[in-house]
């Protein structure tokens, strides 16, 4: 009876996001993910997740301001930020060690959301050996991460794309991480610790960690000429196909459109269809080779290759992937902590023992002799 | 089929301990608890976890040598306890921040099991506006424990009492922090996120955060006198009995006399008893008014209320109780890592959707308008 990855168990009702696997649909408060990620901004779509309605002008206004408000970064924050670049710290550890400091000035949800982009962008710009770039408060969150990573004032349709993609991964059912941040909550915690413990499991490869692969396949194919050949060595080979196949997903994830829709946007914008076009004839033949060689599997591209795509596009390199992603997330994982802290219950489910059983008149300790 | 508190679901099969709440009983490592946590040495323990036997002499040798010489903090880490000081952290938030911060360093079981003693001390001495003690290799894990926070010598028997506290909870089965250790780790990530976010859990007071108000009951009481006029009052207020009742436990807590004895020598050795002759005391009286006022419902004293007691004897203050209920549970969360690791599945339940389904076509967006 024991059930180590939990499947098919329910652990929480939501009114946050809806994932129907078989007929590939996703809702995001009520909304299906492909309406409102291409039209709405991250704001909007992160006061839908925590009050249930999207804003009025008023308060969209308003917590925009909020947002924009809070984005600086306590002194030992920043200076965590420069000791985390200095060491070299996995970006995935960096956000999350100076994500927690915020503790330091406040458990505010408003504050975590505004922070993460900075601490992204002020370690990725001191990775490079650049400084940090201060935020702007009269840009939007999407709009001021990009150009706190890039100091340049981003175009709007780049910044439409980054609006995109964040309100895509914004939430997506009880997934590893949320799932955290629940019971993290679930014990009377806080948010910031919530949220350091699903950064902790976003990290994960298995969890947030394969975008970056995903476009080396990519990369790796160079032309569409040599697409069939690779794939089908790679398959023959028993490797994994990087960016094809979800736990969930039976059929076409529906963020995949939507991020290849942005993508082929961004790709156009910029004058230079190649890779997009290679993107695109890749997925056709890996589609095509698993129907052949796995029948049956149901294998279909999954949320991580067009993600691949569409930050490349962006400008963003492979390491920054995943932060991005939680950069989206953690406005769903708080939606999460605060749905779940609303009508609590402790999170713990049992173990099964399957050790010895044994007696220390039988053993000795090495301390005692 | 919502099982919100995932109450009776089998998520794992572990070889560390094993917990039957009907008959009282806790395994650890194969050893009944009451046999082991009043013999072995912290460092015998925690290998035993993290091994499966107990250690040689010469493996406990070289055990408690990694572990001494992994004590002294990162200069960053370092800075940043002075920080979570000053800025009058919750001590529980302090231990999560600065442990987050040894992945600068190294992602090393000894190491996180080695320095979470030199935080919590440091913490707490520069919270007092003294200096923090540096540790010595020369004393085990709970003698250097107990000499960073007073900055003298430890007897044998603190240094005893000590150990058989965090032998007696360094692990229970899949309790809210562990289980978010494992899920934490099932994504493929590292120890010391999944040990990060077991704090975090552990913080909340549902979970590991009730032994100071336990004490603080017998405190009110003060005198055994006034014990059953008290009690009768906070029963009949509906106030919940701190130190009494447990999840799992219908019957006596299997750890609750092995830490009253402990406490017992404790309150002993210092020739004053008063404090544990009243306990005692209070507990009679509230056991029997709990079966009075709430017959069947089989409320026992559970580990809180001799943890309490216990630490308080070791001299320890109420804000340190959760912080070294970490410090022993840490062994068990990176014990509960490796194994999870060793045979992986992501953990990922299901979430139910019970919110609304809309459509943007009858809803407006304000940043469109």
């Amino acid at each position: 009876m024991v059930n180590s990855g939990l499947e098919g168990v329910v652990a929480a009702q939501t009114k946050l996001s809806h994932v129907d696997g078989e007929r590939g649909e996703l809702v995001i408060g009520g909304f299906p993910v492909g309406e409102l990620a291409e039209r709405a901004t991250f704001e909007e779509t992160t006061w839908l997740l925590w009050h249930g309605d999207l804003p009025s002008s008023r308060q969209l206004q308003e917590f925009r301001a909020e947002l924009a408000a809070r984005r600086t970064l306590a002194p030992a924050a920043a200076a965590l930020v420069r000791e985390c670049a200095r060491a070299g710290a996995d970006p995935m550890d960096a956000l999350r060690m100076v994500a927690g400091t915020i503790s330091l000035t406040s458990d505010d949800a408003a504050t975590i959301v505004a922070q993460c982009p900075t601490i992204v962008a002020a370690f990725w710009r001191l990775r490079g050996g650049a400084e940090p770039i201060p935020p702007r408060a009269d840009f939007g969150h999407a709009a001021n991460f990009l150009y706190m990573l890039g100091g340049e004032v981003p175009d709007a349709e780049r910044v439409r794309g980054l609006e995109t993609y964040l309100n895509t991964v914004i939430d997506h059912g009880l997934n590893a991480s949320t799932f955290t941040a629940r019971v993290i909550i679930s014990t009377g915690s806080d948010l910031v610790s919530a949220v350091v413990g699903a950064l902790g499991a976003l990290k994960g490869p298995l969890h947030g960690g394969a975008p970056g692969p995903a476009l080396d396949m990519v990369f790796e194919i160079g032309d569409a000429s040599r697409a069939e050949a690779m794939l089908r060595r790679k398959i023959e080979a028993g490797e994994k196909l990087m960016g094809f196949g979800h736990r969930v997903y039976k059929v076409r994830d529906p963020r995949a459109d939507v991020l290849a829709i942005a993508a082929e946007r961004m790709y156009t914008r910029a004058g230079d269809m190649s890779l997009y076009t290679l993107a695109r004839e890749v997925e056709r033949i890996a589609l095509r080779l698993l129907e052949e060689y796995k029948p049956g599997r149901r294998l279909q591209t999954n949320v991580e290759f067009y993600t691949a795509l569409l930050l490349h596009g962006l400008g963003l390199e492979v390491p920054l992937f995943t932060p991005t992603f939680a950069i989206g997330r953690v406005s769903g994982w708080i939606a999460h902590a605060l749905e779940q802290r609303a009508a609590n219950r402790i999170i713990r489910p049992q173990s099964e023992y399957v050790g010895p059983y044994r007696n220390l008149r039988y053993a000795s300790l090495a301390s005692s002799t």
